[in-house]
């Protein structure tokens, strides 16, 4: 073979199944939105359709998105890279901040994405996990203690959706000697004030990536973004591609970003949404982590395999999301659907709980 | 700084000058298309529009466009990967084919960005540079006899816009130890039968790129693709992020080559332009390379100095592209534009050259 070594032994991220469009299966296995996203972002490319712009190249470091952004988030344009799903600028993040040998540590279990970055980055990276502590959540004290360059957590976790809540973040930012990276793709379904967004202009060893595949209903568009201090924010730009996002995203995010009146509406149904749900869960026996994120970590009751209702919700065009390792064998991960989506759901587990 | 040092003194590509849409700027810097893309496009979207499908993520490997690929050039659809720009498939490729220490040869001038991607993979690899001969051609001999892992060339060549033939590219790939990656990014404006696409059937150490940036009038959408060997794309594929394409883009990507009546009318039109525009400047002195892209390369008159010309068209809003170095810099590179475009560029000349 011609391609390097290092690339044979490599498995990349599994992404969860995606069955067709037009299939009758109740999706609640990606933590997809069960809204579509502001009509606004429909209207925002009319004006490329006019005036035949697809044939020009986009704006290379999508500027009109990251002006919103500013405001958004109370930050300089410098302070922002926007990235082709939330994926882009995780990967930026890893290879920019990870020197031949680098230590990485992340809680045991989280994103599943992460340890597949620090072997994609092929620098010889090593990973520590960090186990969770019994009730689930992270051990703060163990993940700041760890000597590594980089230290990735997703906040709220996935897939548990627990909420590390905002002082904590800071504390583990304050006291770690490298990069915190904070990964706040369901931050938007969590309390107010949860985000730590706008620090990262207090901090230069903090970064935080967000992305509009959940709360924005946008999973389809891929657009994401990295907040940081400017020079580390500039040094990880000059690893994205010349034009990393197209002109009909470009205008789409600036859109949808615009219209938060929209996303407010879209976050507090699945806000309610997910209480409904767990409240009826909990009616049936299940154990029910409590989620700031738009999933909820439950846990079958007494008898019940997790894996074996998993299959058996599939058999029945019920999707929901099975990891076979640790912990989370014992759980099932369930994304919060629209009112009727949840609604299927509970009546197959009644089918098939009895 | 907490990022790797490599990146410290790493210079990222530098695109051309795109100017905001809407000014007055007669643009032929960066080889876009003068015509909008097929109509096609914008119908083919939609579906996704009507059905709220842009909350879903979309296809992992955009499998509706690689079945088109795959009609279009006979080969299967394992022997494609869809890609955000061409841009990703060339530094996927690079990434994937240069262990520690790897050696690349390209030839010199060549497409600016290759010896970016080089150091962007962090590697320590080497760069060999081969000269082109004196008549703008590639020297082959040279280039297949460099000991190298990876051997790139653009063909057409970028900013030359000359066609390597369909022969000596397969004896490039027959006579190279390494693999050789054939940047198509111009081919469909040259004779019919350039193409070594079909070729990677036969040969495992062919890969080839293609863009639809300039034939199809996407640069805005940001698509490209790769073909080769199924188990050099398998390879190569791992390291991709896990839905590097949109929804739209998909949709988009797949109704324009759908549409091989529309491509054709517009290469043909650009190539009649292109003759015209090279019969105009040789009257009025100019050494014009032949070209078989949608640019010319070309020397203005004795006299005349590239770099001042260049300037002298800015302050007249006509962007042409100029590169300081090598003997790029007895050149200017022109767009072939719409004709009016191409005229408004000969009246500035006219005006600045008297």
């Amino acid at each position: 073979m011609f391609t390097r070594k290092e690339l044979e032994s490599f498995e990349p991220y599994t992404p969860g199944e995606q069955p067709l469009p037009g299939s009758s299966v109740t999706k609640l296995n990606t933590n997809e939105n069960p809204y579509p996203p502001s009509p606004r972002v429909w209207e925002a490319i009319e004006s490329i359709r006019s005036n035949g712009l697809l044939r020009r190249y986009p704006h290379y470091s999508s500027i009109e998105v990251r002006e919103v952004l500013s405001k958004i988030h109370g930050i300089g344009i410098d302070c922002i890279l926007v990235t082709n799903g939330s994926d882009e600028a995780l990967r930026l993040a890893f290879l920019a901040l990870l020197p031949t040998g680098a230590r990485v540590v992340i809680p045991d279990p989280t994103y599943s994405y992460y340890p597949v970055l620090v072997e994609q980055a092929m620098c010889g990276a090593s990973l520590i996990k960090v186990p969770l502590l019994p009730n689930l959540e992270l051990d703060t004290e163990a993940l700041q203690n760890s000597k590594a360059n980089l230290l990735a957590i997703a906040n709220p976790n996935a897939p548990t959706g627990i909420l590390l809540n905002r002082d904590k973040v800071l504390g583990l930012v304050q006291n770690f000697a490298g990069v915190v990276l904070v990964d706040e793709a369901y931050i938007d379904f969590s309390p107010i004030g949860s985000s730590v967004a706008r620090e990262v202009t207090l901090f230069p060893n903090l970064l935080v990536s967000r992305t509009l595949s959940k709360s924005y209903g946008l999973a389809g568009l891929r657009v994401g973004y990295l907040l940081g201090n400017p020079s580390l924010i500039q040094a990880i730009s000059k690893l994205k591609d010349s034009y990393n996002l197209g002109m009909i995203e470009q205008a789409m995010t600036k859109a949808a970003l615009e219209d938060q009146l929209y996303l407010n509406s879209c976050v507090e149904k699945i806000i309610f949404e997910r209480q409904e749900l767990a409240v009826k869960l909990k009616k049936k026996g299940f154990d029910v982590t409590p989620s700031a994120a738009n999933f909820l970590f439950v846990k079958p009751p007494k008898g019940v395999s997790p894996k074996v209702l998993y299959e058996d919700l599939k058999k029945n065009n019920v999707l929901v999301r099975y990891f076979s390792k640790g912990i989370s064998q014992d759980y099932l991960r369930v994304s919060v659907g629209s009112s009727e989506e949840n609604e299927t759901f509970l009546g197959v587990l009644d089918q098939l709980l009895g």
